[in-house]
């Protein structure tokens, strides 16, 4: 294919885009293949000689196509959204077109300090403290600074890098114990999560290797203080060394808020690396009203959101912050004679791949860059608050029903509800209802839902009981998809029920 | 912007993307900005309200544009090539389309699935040992397989996090330490590279908390067996704990090989998890006449090239295989009730989230695919040769010309060289040439080709010697451009000689 033959179908493929997402409302957003359809409808080697493009286009309509779940659909609710927009997409394709590998300055300069800059205008935007941007208010470099990641789990992965790094120097510095018997320490390093954490918290401490702790989560879900500094003390008096905790702004499950400021508290005097996980919740942080939810924010070492999510950047864009880059950079630097530094006559130079796990990075400040552009801050905030006024309705709609509970506060996109007790049970005594068939009735509710396929949302557990999630956030979702949403789940209830 | 303003938009891009490549040639190859020049031409903070399409790309042209290296040029030489391609544009477009966050199957099927089928022809089309493929012949799944990691840092990560893994198995199935203890050796486990290993490994080992043994190369850059199997004799007479080694196949300075079957002979008998990092000439086994000198990798436990960098996909596209991916995915495994599994009647189903360190996964395989199509086996190998054809006619010219040396076999398409001692010296007595004298008119060499930026390559800098890396192998890089490259190095080493 050369250039000319790319102008021609290239077009082509601009219009099935704007195609695609013109006509997602009319197919169902689950794909229904069976596992394994694909490699029996698949040659099992690539093609020795090159094959006709119309071949390919019409084996993605006819074999791939069926095989996608559709996250950009407006009646997609699963998980959290993935919102894609034009203007990320148009970010793309320039950085697709660069095709640089951005692993210092001079690979593409560009590359480097459009995102220093748009990772402030990024922060700006969602109200972070001063501490985090890279250029403070005179101009010159501050300690901090914010840096793209691909996705949550790597932020999560670095910060504790960045916490064990800060640990091991403190130890080292306080002179008790060897070098040597610092570094042997590490295996008995702890990093406190609750039982609402994300996963990629576990992970991040399998890879690094060090202890987790998972403490149990309040009545309302959040990781409480009083529990975080039980925890700690038990565990030193074990013998074992606390250096991370990770607070949570807006839970996979329900979107609980974490206290996180009693959480900074026990951090300062432990002397712990704060971690602030807002992956889907963060987004909201543009909208000043959600902003004194998040007190404690500031006194965190590092802080996280996906734009990828709920900020109309298209996979992947996980914005990433740290008040001071020292550990992180002590940690993951490597020096070699084909990866020269510039040093600049200002501090606008980072060396971003000490920022990161992998060496090379592509040009994503570029797509975030459009969506800042060509939203404006008045277009996100708008975007965020059409789809937690959605929320509200559709809570509001649910209670009003009178057979469901919402299983925790709606602050955010996400509803979690379930099919109350009362509601099962069709004897009239509500106070006797078996836990499991209140559970059965739940995941029975979600199954229908997914094979009616008019809309697709997923379930969870939470304190043992099945619940059902809808996360309201497409970027194309509109009112009338939730009120779609709505229809569905009071339909498919009453088949559940009746069918108890 | 909606729908029909990006079939507008997005078709000028699509022509802006096909003039960028029609003109590469036009343009100087390095970005020649000043350190910090973005910040002080950009805003501080995110618009508030919508900016005009056209203000983004006129901002577009006149600030981004020249901060950009143009790794796509033809006279691109630095590093190692970053192929871009046309069908990998359109399989990113529909990957960035669909925007799906691929963490398991139902995520959407195809995502996964593609993954599985397009990495077997991968692996089949660079002849890698079956045990690497996730299909059998039968038709059953073998133990092993393919995952497309971001980069090759990535896959050094997730190999040594494996490694880890299966030694700590074994040392626990041994039974002569308790569970607890074996965690606590961690620290003692080492892992092997020799001096020309990409920093990548380095990298991996400060991240997951292991040490390194750092083995000098033997005079031709390689790993050899008896230097490996001296320092595990050493270190296990230390007390510490061999778990690991990386062979390179290709090696970022020279394009050494290591003695990666003598490096398989001391993986067996020290039970080490045994890393073979092809990152850039991996791509060269799709041509069977480059096979003989991998004997070797057939016994690795993983292997790993890009195919972001000499086979045509767009970055990110890193392809790893595993032999056996059990350690991996228990390494790597996290349960959680909002993340369910499929179990499919066959085995086709891989939960790819245990392959690699992240949980959320871009539908990279689609690019892949467009690649293997609409070049067909033959055009990727036609696209290899072209260029290690290139790179032996630009040795031979060097040669000839008579004042250059050349540092390492020309195998793929690096040719590392430098002005020789000879040429350097302006008084005919060869024997007595100052080392310095001679490394700094290399470095001299690489700034003048940088300033004159007619071409673009950097230096590096081997057993204590400064030397000159050109590589060949850009998509578009044609024998012309090589020429031109002859030419610029040949002027400007008279103007560097006579400058002495």
């Amino acid at each position: 294919m050369d250039a000319s033959e790319f102008r021609k179908r290239g077009k082509e493929v601009i219009d099935a885009i704007a195609d695609y997402y013109e006509s997602l409302d009319q197919i169902p957003p689950m794909s229904t293949v069976k596992p394994g359809y694909l490699y029996k409808i698949m040659p099992h080697e690539a093609p020795e000689e090159p094959e006709s493009f119309d071949d390919i286009q019409s084996d993605l309509q006819n074999k791939i196509m069926p095989g996608i779940t559709h996250w950009q659909s407006g009646n997609f609710f699963g998980w959290f959204p993935s919102n894609s927009s034009f203007p990320a997409m148009i970010g793309d394709m320039y950085s697709t077109m660069f095709d640089v590998v951005g692993f210092n300055w001079i690979c593409s300069p560009a590359v480097t300090e459009l995102e220093t800059v748009v990772m402030d205008w990024l922060g700006k935007l969602i109200g972070l403290d001063k501490r985090f941007l890279s250029i403070k208010e005179d101009g010159t470099e501050g300690e901090g600074g914010g840096v793209i990641q691909g996705s949550a789990s790597e932020a999560h992965i670095v910060a504790m890098i960045a916490g064990r790094e800060m640990a091991l120097e403190r130890i080292k510095a306080d002179g008790k114990v060897s070098n040597e018997e610092a570094d042997s320490m590490c295996h008995r390093f702890v990093a406190y999560f609750s039982d609402q954490t994300h996963s990629s918290g576990q992970k991040a401490a399998n890879i690094i290797g060090c202890r987790t702790r998972i403490i149990e989560s309040d009545k309302d879900f959040r990781l409480a203080k009083r529990s975080l500094m039980a925890a700690i003390k038990q565990d030193k008096r074990a013998g074992l060394v606390p250096f991370f905790v990770c607070g949570t702004f807006g839970t996979t499950n329900t979107t609980a808020i974490d206290d996180l400021a009693g959480i900074a508290d026990v951090a300062e005097s432990e002397s712990l690396w704060y971690h602030i996980d807002a992956a889907y919740a963060g987004a909201a942080l543009a909208c000043p009203e959600f902003r004194p939810l998040a007190t404690g924010i500031e006194r965190a070492d590092s802080f996280n959101f996906n734009a990828h999510k709920w900020m109309l950047t298209n996979f992947d864009c996980s914005a990433m912050w740290v008040a001071d880059s020292k550990h992180l950079v002590n940690a993951l630097s490597i020096h070699r004679e084909y990866l020269p530094r510039v040093k600049g006559d200002t501090s606008f130079v980072k060396d971003y791949r000490d920022w990161q796990a992998p060496l090379g990075r592509r040009f994503r400040a570029l797509k975030l860059w459009y969506v800042m552009r060509m939203y404006g801050a008045s277009g996100i905030r708008a975007h965020i608050r059409s789809h937690v006024k959605q929320a509200k309705w559709f809570e509001e709609k649910l209670i009003e029903d009178g057979r469901f509970e919402i299983m925790a506060p709606v602050v955010f996109g996400l509803v979690v509800f379930r099919i109350k007790p009362s509601a099962v049970n069709t004897s009239g005594d509500f106070e006797d209802v078996d836990p499991d068939v209140v559970n059965k009735a739940n995941t029975d509710l979600v199954k229908a839902i997914q094979a009616d396929n008019r809309v697709f949302l997923v379930g969870t557990k939470i304190k043992g009981k099945d619940v059902v999630r809808a996360a309201i956030g497409s970027t194309i979702g509109k009112q009338e998809h939730v009120e779609n949403l709505l229809e569905v789940v009071l339909q498919l209830t009453s088949s559940v029920i009746d069918s108890i």
